[in-house]
């Protein structure tokens, strides 16, 4: 941790520019000139046109009263983007109406932020006083101080006291004092809210607002910025709530972090605990597909590259590290922000220094010290059409996280195709409970059966108890990104305390020959201490086209699967007791088709269902889903691979392969081992061995068939067929 | 009707060329020069490219054996397709690899089609040779016989013999002599077969053969290639099957007549029946939206302007009539087919004679008197998110027609918002009762409570009995294209000729003063004889946000809504009995927001539901509707608006006007009138009024809340508030 060694005086703090770097050029040459990269320019009219439309509207600062989504909710939210923007634009153009345009809004802020008390929409205790959650109160300040510094200076004395003190010292003291549990806990809301205190005490020379934003308000550092990219970052750059938390906290630790270096440059923020900040935005980065956050625990599913909190993060990252990579995330954003790092950013792009972002397969430790569990990304090709598996074997991810350890996500030609359902949430949806998370957020998307994870007997895991999640995390034990098998494997053995059931699962891309694109394996092991019914869902996403089993079906009358534990939302379309020639299912889904193909244990049952019961008000999303029941047993193991295959093209009326291109998929138990094969039409067998054993240097071996199977480390793909 | 006055002698049918058009440029000259436009080259490059492929394969012409989707099929169709392009790519590039891939695979076929029987995959009595149906063997031809073409002239004269004979001649009399029931039809399938014959017939010097294919095989121009083109469309070029299966029958209605064209100019067959082929052409592309065409009848919905038949439609279309807009389409398709025609459609195209296309509001007539009701389609706006209502008031359509009378359709943003399903069919995909129409075409698809129109009695229009459909036709009493006021008016009064309900719909685009886009009011008055339930369904995309009624929700169980006519296959998600403020409910689709609300008439029920019950083999889209019932009355008027408001934006966590903008809906009936007012929030109001009578140019007027209207006409829009 770092040393409490702020010794700055106040008077330094000050120094003039406090919060944003000086004006990108002399207004006047600027505009002579006219130099700015396309990009850029594009922007700054994009603002120009946002904040001449609020100007035309004329100064709107309403008393507080609705809650998200409500007006005078997102009247304050447009108020700090405009003030922010104008304040750009006037460093930029010099132009008064800018200026005039900040002055008057905080002026205005000033009139009202003295008879503010708790918002009248408040929901919980952290009630904020402009919005209904201290939250958007500290996105507010981080918005409304960063305009601020680029007018203060050229305000007369009275403007400048009137709104220090009615507006900046009020709202920080509003944050940091009586919000002092928010403000010093070690998640995301107390980074925007130390954000906005810690610049605030910048630009007015408080240098204890700045003690308390970086320290916390006790000042011993076991709260505050710092402490906060300590335990909210894994080595690797995770933050634990998830990908879509992470962009959302990525916007406070970014423009913090820049305020940080430009008035104590030798705190060396960026190149703290070895450049976590860069890792967090590169992590944040990889944590996409076709630009869209990977959409686990709480994600809203609209969340991509495409937000204002990575417009300022790849540019403040790059202004920083100048990492070419992430020039090619501007150009996919074709977007960026008016300040100094984007113009310096957006003349790196038009000087044609952009390169690549290496989206890879990797795995994304969690935790502070990177062994509560991890996020592994399995990708095969490229670009929006690659393939990719995400595994989710991450700690519980603190409030926002779900009940799904093990669990994973298929992606192929820009589709989800095992799909995570994120968050039952209409954000800023007034007529959705005024856009807050939805009961069946709490019912359905947090329960384990909404994931691809596994349930023990009906109930989700650590019985839906957030505490005794926090208390446990999966174990890594395995990755490999080779090239024709990439595996991840995980276990966690007290997500169901009670039970007593171990569960470790490996899940692979593995490549077989003469098929289009890698096949994903997925062996999951269970092992209880008493009989226990196991169900694994799979959630996919398409039509069904063929099943390899008959089930009874509730075609006239659809019952419920259970009650409780996401059970109840759950319809019930029909169930089989498939063979193991029939155990599969295909379905299409944009021209592609997919089979799901698994080992049925003795009496597996197949479910199928679809989500949507027990909804009174429309708020579920209805998806199909299958579940493989075994029932009676204390250990199962699941054996399941899906496989993409063929084109539908209805323009061109052609179709090939719309039947899976798979013969077989066996299962052999050998001692300690696992032997998967897998055996295509075309006559093709690859193996996969797995030794559940997580030393990568020891060797094993098996007979199979006759031959003898010698492999290193935790699995390995064998080709049966050809050579020897 | 054509006088029989084909005199022209076999030998000048022969005069060189037959088919296609000369060689596009001498080749050699064409190699030096490279001047083909981009569009052109990029096309040659695609066909190099398959034929390639293709040739590397070897040439393969298997036993016919599968159904549609299945190897031979699939194998048989690409075969035709690489034929074609090859014969193409020889004209073009002289090349002679690309001559003797068509000599070897037609003395292939020449090999195999005097060993064919009835295929044995046969479907019904319709069987083919080389396919399961007749139609793809007329495909095949019509392809296969312009590729000979290419290459009949440089081929030995014992190869010719063998081709001519054994393929051509006994492939023409297949579908001339032996398939003479769908030859002498008045259909599409029989415009592939007389397209076939007829090109064959000038190929081969064949007087026979083309008297046949022009006028029918008893000669007496009753059916044949000229009668189609009289009785298959309208004077304003609709064709009576609908857009999905216009675009099929364009493609051998342009190829042939391309090929008369060019060998019995006398006829001027482009300008036949004031250019009924050019009419024809244009309108396929109206009835687009996006690209796609409207999907009503048995249309499966992937099909759009890029698909082959619109490629060689559009290069022939302009080639004939120089029509500056079709460049614009092939610009939007960024494909063209390597002819001639291609050739000089590119060209134009690169010299920058493209002008828009002008989709606009139009009116298209039905029958071959255009007395047999219409479609009409309403448009606001331009490009890809211009908003669309489209209005089926056309009649039965034959075999694939649906039981749809005066339904219609919503289009706004690139989405479909008020649905047509379709067909129920997975074209090609083996696995759905090998690719072709579905059982639940007939039980779902073609019902009248699968569409936006009215059902009585539970029962489809009709009673779901063809032949009973073929003998009505709605009448299309007015249509007008306006600023502020675009509708339809139509009426059938024998749908229900045992009820003896007679029914009349108005459907309008509305613009209201302050809101962002028209309203959609849609008036419709049912009278009957006796007592009925009227039901009004409504099938819309997008997920539920507000209801402003509070209905009894099936949410542990969902029954069924009834028992045949489509009723089996709907899930009862909830009823209500609205009152006037609360009959509405909104929905999103793809960030937008739509409420449909309606005038409740005295007890009113509405019924919330969802296609896929009794759906043994999820053969159905799971796809959401309303109903508005009536029950137990003789005469009904339905009022109801469909408005789109607001903005949900994720990624900027920017939602506006999620609510709906409208304040009150309200009817008023005033002796023969209907009033229909419309107020919004902001205090707006207008009325539309409805005289239900067709005289133009009558003068109406009704006096309204202490205030005379007056309008002329069938409808009008009248604003209430502001001045006079």
């Amino acid at each position: 941790m770092l040393a409490l060694t702020l010794v700055a005086s106040a008077a330094a703090l000050t120094a003039t520019p406090a919060l944003a770097a000086e004006r990108p050029e002399d207004a006047a040459a600027v505009a002579a000139q006219e130099t700015y990269p396309t990009l850029f320019a594009e922007e700054m009219a994009r603002a120009e046109t946002f904040v001449d439309a609020m100007m035309a509207e004329g100064i709107t600062v309403p008393v507080p009263r609705d809650p998200g989504g409500g007006y005078t909710h997102e009247q304050h939210k447009r108020n700090y983007r405009a003030m922010l923007l104008a304040g750009q634009l006037y460093e930029l153009t010099g132009e008064q109406r800018y200026f005039a345009f900040v002055r008057d809004m905080l002026l205005e802020y000033a009139e009202l932020y003295p008879t503010l008390g708790d918002h009248p929409a408040r929901a919980n205790q952290n009630v904020g006083r402009l919005f209904w959650q201290v939250l958007n109160d500290a996105m507010w300040m981080v918005h409304a101080v960063q305009a601020y510094e680029t007018i203060r200076d050229d305000l007369t004395a009275a403007e400048r006291q009137r709104i220090d003190d009615d507006v900046f010292r009020r709202a920080a003291d509003f944050l940091s004092v009586e919000s002092e549990a928010t403000f010093n806990r070690i998640h995301n809301h107390a980074t925007w809210a130390t954000a906005g205190v810690g610049m605030t005490g910048y630009l007015l020379g408080d240098e204890e607002l700045v003690q308390k934003a970086l320290y916390g308000t006790a000042g011993d550092g076991e709260a505050g910025f710092l402490r906060q990219t300590e335990l909210l970052f894994s080595p690797d750059g995770y933050y634990t709530e998830g990908p879509y938390y992470q962009r959302f906290a990525l916007l406070p630790f970014m423009v913090f972090a820049g305020a940080i270096d430009r008035n104590q440059p030798d705190l060396e923020i960026f190149e703290y605990r070895d450049g976590i900040l860069e890792k967090a935005l590169l992590t944040t980065i990889q944590l996409t597909y076709d630009g869209y956050f990977f959409p686990f625990n709480d994600a809203i599913r609209d969340k991509s590259l495409n937000t204002a909190e990575l417009y300022e993060g790849v540019a403040i990252g790059y202004a920083v590290t100048e990492n070419p990579a992430l020039l090619d995330i501007a150009r996919f954003q074709g977007r960026t922000v008016i300040s100094q790092a984007g113009l310096e950013m957006t003349r790196a792009l038009d000087a044609g220094r952009a390169e690549p972002f290496p989206f890879r397969s990797l795995l994304f430790t969690d935790g502070p010290e990177g062994d509560q569990g991890a996020v592994a990304v399995l990708r095969d090709g490229t670009g929006p059409e690659h393939l990719a598996v995400v595994i989710k074997n991450a700690s519980q991810g603190m409030g926002h996280g779900h009940f799904d350890k093990l669990s994973w996500q298929l992606y192929n030609r820009g589709e989800e195709i095992v799909r995570d359902y994120g968050a039952a949430r209409f954000l800023n949806i007034e007529a959705k409970e005024g856009g807050r998370y939805l009961p069946e957020n709490e019912t359905w998307a947090k329960q384990t059966v909404a994931h691809n994870a596994l349930v023990v007997n009906e109930r989700s895991h650590f019985y839906g108890d957030r505490d005794l999640a926090d208390l446990s995390a999966p174990t890594q034990l395995a990755f490999e990104a080779g090239e024709a098998f990439q595996y991840s494997a995980a276990s966690i053995d007290d997500a169901y305390p009670q039970d007593g059931v171990a569960m470790t699962r490996v899940l692979a891309l593995v490549e077989v020959e003469g098929l289009s694109q890698p096949v994903t394996l997925d062996v999951l092991r269970a092992e209880g201490q008493r009989n226990a019914t196991f169900d694994l869902p799979l959630h996919y996403s398409g039509h069904i086209m063929r099943l390899g089993f008959d089930p009874a079906r509730n075609v006239a009358e659809r019952p419920v699967l259970g009650s409780g534990h996401g059970y109840e939302h759950i319809w019930v379309d029909g169930r089989a007791t498939p063979d193991a020639a029939g155990s599969f299912m295909t379905w299409i889904l944009d021209g592609r088709f997919y089979t799901y193909r698994f080992v049925p244990t003795q009496g597996m049952e197949v479910i199928l269902g679809e989500s949507g019961a027990n909804d009174p008000n429309f708020n579920l999303r209805r998806e199909p889903l299958a579940i493989q029941r075994v029932d009676g047993v204390q250990a199962a193991t699941f054996v399941s691979l899906l496989e993409s295959h063929g084109l539908y093209d209805g323009a061109a009326e052609q179709t090939v392969e719309s039947d899976s291109q798979i013969a077989a998929l066996r299962h052999h138990r050998q001692g300690a081992y696992d032997l998967v094969t897998i055996e295509t039409l075309a006559g093709e067998e690859v193996a996969v061995a797995i030794s559940w054993d997580a030393d990568p240097n020891a060797t094993h071996s098996a007979t199979f068939e006759g031959r003898e199977i010698t492999w290193q480390g935790y699995a390995a793909r064998v080709v049966l067929t050809g050579g020897e």
